[in-house]
């Protein structure tokens, strides 16, 4: 999506180990209406699927989750990250690896928000290691509902979450690929 | 606002302690469609005020922040809650103690993303002892920016945020007030 990779060239940060800063419209500060577009070409490569649920994770996913959903018409679920390893009769819950933080934490869904007639979307801001995504992927799964795809905002191509991931199957729309980075510049996927 | 005091009634649950669940349509899962509906009638309040920034507090009121954010066509910003005491110079900080956790917190907000010349709404999904919004007007106000306004979801108006903080000059518009609860009913202010 250009737009997006404009945006990440003009206001991207790189910091030092692959971590790409995208504090200002994306992450911390959010520009509503990049937002909004990003949504819509969401809603744009998923035309031909029925979705009829999204799944995000917070905190960072959820503007842009939430966008995707009154686009598509359908509720939005967020998973919540958990302080302990809450196991309850009436949650889902995952473990998901941070290669950022070196950290285990285990995601919950409360049972009441999948279905098995469910066709989740799930929508997330970043997609590197794919730690996320398995987690969320995993909860879809447990619930019995289908796992139509993923739509991320930035995918690390670099790094292995992406294509482990396709190769098991799973539909992965990214807005923006990054092929490589370095210190001070950055390499797009050919669109 | 009646659209969502009838969702409150149809779909809230109460649960010991004054504690009200919202999470099938507000919290934990979100109905985009009222969140947009919501985030206009904040528009429609405000509309008299100009408004350049939205402010809120991870996780639950980023949906309505970024609906809110789009209607006013502004950057939406959102503190985070830390771990540790994070205590740094490019950092805004204060801290927040939950009454229903018990415990504090510390959120901070990059010095990057608020300014002295900002008009700031602050949005969120609860106000019930005023905590959160106590902290979020401290870091708006050690940037130099100015408080327009607070808009609130659901205020639980028994309780003593909203009216210790009106009384402190913050305008407050909430969309559902609280007057009471009982194990079995909810009684809402007069609008």
């Amino acid at each position: 999506m250009q737009e997006l990779i404009e945006r990440i060239r003009k206001d991207g940060k790189i910091k030092p180990g692959n971590v790409l800063k995208v504090d200002s419209f994306l992450n911390h500060q959010i520009d509503p209406k990049l937002a909004y577009a990003m949504a819509q070409e969401i809603k744009r490569l998923y035309a031909d699927e029925t979705v009829n649920k999204v799944l995000t994770i917070e905190a960072s996913g959820i503007g842009l989750a939430v966008l995707t959903g009154y686009l598509f018409e359908c509720p939005v679920v967020f998973a919540k990250k958990s302080k302990s390893s809450n196991v309850s009769d009436d949650l889902y819950t995952a473990k998901v690896h941070s290669y950022t933080h070196g950290t285990d934490h285990t995601v919950i869904v409360s049972k009441s928000y999948l279905n098995p007639e469910d066709r989740v979307l799930i929508v997330d801001d970043f997609l590197a290691n794919g730690a996320a995504l398995e987690g969320l992927r995993s909860i879809v799964e447990q619930s019995g509902a289908l796992v139509v795809g993923a739509a991320i905002a930035v995918e690390k191509a670099f790094q292995p979450g992406g294509a482990r991931l396709r190769a098991e199957g799973m539909r992965i729309e990214s807005l923006a690929k990054i092929a490589s980075m370095s210190d001070d510049s950055i390499v797009f996927c050919e669109e």
